[in-house]
């Protein structure tokens, strides 16, 4: 049975997943959520996801959520297939890979979250964005990111001289980040602005990004 | 070589790989980070984590950090050791794992620390607890917990019936949370307290508890 996912093409948690499943050449169902119509907050997607939050992933008879939990499944259980974001054969570059996915997790999400928010989410809602709260959170995401440029003059990829998961868990938030005048926080630094532009054209993720249009007409 | 895991037994970083440690059985040297005197900060153990926060674990040659990469590592190197927390030979069990685990640092973890930085770390710094803070994460963290308790009464712990890294990254946190009045979150839901009372009183947990005195006299 192929892979189920349900999702949104402009959500950042599905485009990492729909990422992942296309650095590894898997075959899926891509199942819309209409989030307009408040689909994630009823009965049949709580089921699945009792958070009510997109995306969730079906294979046979295992459901499971959390965009994170499910790249980390998929690219454990196809380590075989398509491009290696685990580097399963090395435990120390695959250490290096946990420890630089936590970093999106806990570093660099809280920074960057709030300012999607602000600059895409709030608009929809009829407010403006809150210049408070950008400007409080790029001054987090700017000492975040002072920390990457050190580290990048030393590896081309976060965890090492690799492409992996880890650096794939930011493109999302990034894309977004890239289209406000917030992308200076990036393009002000040589070795993040390099990394970035490594990272977001690689032909699994560009694949994706074309459905990545949140708060565009 | 033995472990060498730098942090502190009040932190609550530091104590979730502790437990962890503990466990899986495993010997390793606690090599004390003293925080009051600003150690974090400092060159040689900003060698270890660029971010200057504990703790950090060297295995050998390999140094790595982020407390939840490290118990991820740790789990996973020594699997065939101690306390299975990551039921490695069962691949959809060990899908539920990972998602709960994503659950604890996505949705638990950004609703509880700022109720334990209001409670423990401001006053510390010449604060009064912020009421309002305290008050609406505590609303966000009851809306998580809700989910726990009606995931709880079909399942003895969060990814399954069995006790694992999904609910040992809870520990920390919520000890600290049990020692102000907003235990009321936690004691008001049956299935959220019983499974509270399991989990804090294994005695891998019970002997890391020892050391946690944040904030007290």
């Amino acid at each position: 049975m192929a892979l189920k996912l349900y999702g949104a093409p402009m959500s950042t948690c599905t485009s990492r997943v729909l990422t992942c499943l296309h650095e590894k050449d898997l075959d899926f169902e891509l199942v819309l959520v209409d989030l307009f119509a408040g689909e994630h907050k009823q009965p049949p997607f709580l089921a699945k996801n009792p958070f009510g939050q997109i995306p969730a992933l079906e294979d046979d008879d295992l459901t499971i959520f959390e965009s994170r939990a499910i790249t980390s499944y998929v690219a454990e259980k196809f380590k075989e297939t398509g491009y290696d974001l685990t580097r399963h054969q090395n435990i120390k570059e695959a250490a290096l890979v946990k420890v630089w996915t936590e970093v999106e997790s806990q570093q660099f999400h809280p920074a960057i979250a709030p300012i999607i928010f602000q600059f895409f989410v709030a608009p929809l809602q009829g407010n403006s964005p809150d210049q408070i709260i950008i400007d409080t959170n790029l001054e987090k995401l700017g000492k975040v990111l002072d920390i990457y440029e050190a580290k990048l003059t030393s590896t081309k990829y976060l965890a090492g001289d690799f492409y992996s998961l880890a650096d794939l868990h930011h493109l999302p938030y990034a894309y977004y980040l890239m289209k406000t005048p917030a992308a200076s926080v990036v393009n002000e630094r040589p070795h993040v602005k390099a990394w970035w532009e490594d990272i977001s054209t690689r032909p699994a993720f560009k694949k994706v990004a074309e459905g990545m249009n949140f708060g565009e007409k």
